[in-house]
């Protein structure tokens, strides 16, 4: 596959467009980044001609034939170039597992997260509990293993660790630790920052802050 | 895997349930099928023990060990009993659109058609736009196919074919015809309902409407 030609249409901040830069980089397939500019604002024509049911980042953009959902796309990933770094078990219930705890994430993590720097009030104090709730049955999932998949960095490191570079943000505007809250998720997360695959992946936590403020503030929120 | 013993804990009005029915027969894998009958009222030790972070139905459970989140059994009956009948195409970019459109009838049909039989006024009218809405794009995708994947029955119409057992209800309570709306989609369904594995797994439409009067009547809607 030295000819594929494989683009990533993304914006920075993106947890989501994270995973497929972590899934890239694991599987080290060259690719063009290419930089939702105007997510917020006006969305590109690439993105609609791309993605026209969701309009969202990120989408995988293989020989011209464009993947969405984000999740879809790691596996995708996983499927085609399968002879190197597997992401997933070979087992079908450890698969069934794995996928399990991505789609959990997706369900209940990014909406209580949402409402941390995106509510005020009753609202956000709501949020926050779920979202420390959520983080607590991972966390118990995770148990004593370095990696939710056992030994190994896998499918649900990928689908949660881009979260990781919003939570100085959660933090600051939800006022908690997370560190006192859930010791061996930052441990966890720590551990996955170690692998230059997600290093290179996640933006700086004080630059997603600096973008939820601009968010706050367009959507008079402060 | 002649000694498997595979259980199916289900209720028979829920259209995941009608997933994994339907993905169970068309490998003809022999199961258990265990009614959760409180399942409105009273959940059973065992759907509270095999789904202790969801607790819904459907889950199967194979030798033991259970599978939740319907998607995500479909796709482990796949993988376990991949000789017979493929449910999934093998062309990776295939199997990410079929995972995209299952994708989008979880995160968009549901939701919708919930509002129809269980709101009223404003709301109920946003819902039944959204639901036709989500039918024509379905349509759209479904195309001049006989089927979502193509010339065969799979993965998407599994995912889809559960929901048209709610159908007399949704139009009684929503005051449309889905013929009027989507003749292609009708088609569709009614292609699907002459098979077996789909037949004998979606019950009376009458029968549903019967239900949902009484989940109105419960629900203070009526």
């Amino acid at each position: 596959m030295a000819n594929d030609e494989v683009i990533l249409l993304d914006f920075w901040a993106s947890m989501f467009g994270m995973r497929l830069r972590i899934a890239l980089a694991e599987k080290e397939i060259k690719y063009e980044y290419k930089e939702e500019e105007g997510l917020i604002t006006n969305k590109s024509s690439l993105l609609l001609e791309m993605n026209p049911i969701h309009k969202k980042v990120p989408v995988l953009i293989h020989n011209g034939k464009p993947i969405c959902e984000s999740i879809i796309g790691v596996e995708y990933i996983e499927e085609v170039w399968k002879d190197k770094a597997p992401l997933l078990p070979s087992d079908p219930y450890e698969r069934a597992q794995a996928r399990f705890w991505a789609d959990y994430i997706d369900k209940k993590l990014y909406v209580s997260s949402r409402k941390i720097w995106g509510t005020k009030g009753e609202e956000q104090e709501a949020g926050k509990k779920d979202f420390i709730e959520v983080l607590k049955v991972l966390e118990g999932e995770l148990g004593e293993k370095p990696y939710f998949g056992g030994d190994n960095f896998g499918f649900v490191d990928i689908a949660l660790i881009g979260f990781y570079s919003w939570f100085y943000a959660y933090e600051t505007y939800g006022n908690f630790s997370t560190e006192a809250e859930c010791p061996k998720f930052v441990a966890w997360a720590k551990r996955c920052m170690q692998r230059d695959s997600v290093a290179k992946s996640l933006p700086d936590q004080h630059k997603v802050f600096e973008f939820i403020q601009m968010l706050r503030q367009k959507f008079g929120i402060e």
